[in-house]
């Protein structure tokens, strides 16, 4: 199963559930290109005039695809975003893989992921209030980002149990809640960096991750 | 000077720059209790249908009082949740007294604040969703909340000071820092909550409280 496959899998888009025909990879490329052009093309959007002042028209005008094609690949505008969960869902998934070979310490894998999973909504402080906002104002949406960051929330906190098993991580935290509180920490630190608007998000998740390790790790582990 | 005159001035109120006339304690008890009656009820009709969605008239009418009874406390509908953040600074200040008296640990203070902090927006998911979104809605209310924001973590920053002069947090970290820390903190948990609305807020905010509290404590102190 391809990485590809694997995330698309994990997320409520239409086009993830439809049967892929046989021997259509570059049917399928293309697709998939069309699918991430309104995706970008919707964001920017977004992030200049708000999640609620842009229609669907608006995103397939933007794109320059016709209207119908935006419903080839998702029911509604709420399910754009679906794509964010997807990308940041990949790397969740990306960081479970870097555990399970055992290469890397857990601190670094964790740092790689706190500092991947903020790389998307902190393109700019206007996207990141608009993907938020529209997290806030929609029930739908609510639903999907709800399911996916309890997807993601499993998964990261198989990454710490493996970090519990290596000795890195103190042995007696529940990693379920672990995993939600770096959860909380990264969320946090994106939404008061969208309103503030200063300095780097960069720098903000650097030394949130910092301290939260601090609160896990073994005496001593860095 | 009272707490409550301490809180208004404080914040960028209308009501707050104007003198009051001498001998005016029942007019100004009356009109207090009207701007947070305003308040309330504006409250009450974010979480029911959104910020965006409420009219001035919705409010005054919710409130049973002339339309431009409004504008004699409030600018715009974006400053009634200035009284939000009057709220949440008092209890800043006062955690700011405490920690000045002496009698209770800095953990003890810190750990009042935070659960105290998460009370207002935490009535309901549904208001907590509205306030967050209105805050990222409106730059005028950005800009309210982010000068409060910051006049917020200045305290916290000197409530952590004091710990670290009584060995009760590590001396060698940044006091601002880490009163921006747990700010992030406490927005992350607020924020995931009024998206999940499971389990109880409380809890939440307890748990990464104490997971908090562990990165910045010096080894042994609770």
């Amino acid at each position: 199963m391809s990485k590809g496959h694997k995330i698309a899998a994990a997320v409520d888009l239409k086009t993830a559930n439809e049967p892929r025909p046989p021997g259509s990879s570059r049917r399928e490329r293309k697709a998939s290109e069309t699918r991430v052009r309104l995706f970008r093309c919707a964001l920017k959007l977004f992030a200049e005039r708000g999640f609620q002042n842009v229609t669907v028209e608006d995103i397939t005008e933007a794109a320059d695809v016709g209207k119908g094609t935006f419903f080839n690949y998702f029911d509604t505008k709420d399910h754009v975003l679906g794509v964010m969960v997807e990308i940041q869902l990949g790397k969740v998934a990306h960081a479970a893989e870097l555990a399970a070979e055992g290469k890397k310490t857990i601190h670094y894998v964790l740092h790689k992921l706190a500092l991947a999973l903020a790389e998307e909504p902190g393109r700019s402080p206007g996207l990141a209030r608009a993907v938020i906002s529209s997290f806030l104002a929609s029930e739908s949406v609510r639903a999907i980002i709800g399911r996916n960051m309890c997807e993601g929330q499993k998964t990261i906190a198989a990454v710490v149990a493996v970090g519990q098993q290596r000795g890195e991580i103190e042995p007696l935290l529940d990693s379920v809640k672990v995993a939600l509180q770096l959860q909380q920490c990264k969320m946090g630190t994106v939404l008061l960096w969208s309103l503030h608007e200063k300095p780097a998000l960069r720098a903000l998740i650097e030394d949130s991750f910092q301290q939260f390790w601090k609160s896990i790790a073994v005496a001593g582990k860095k």
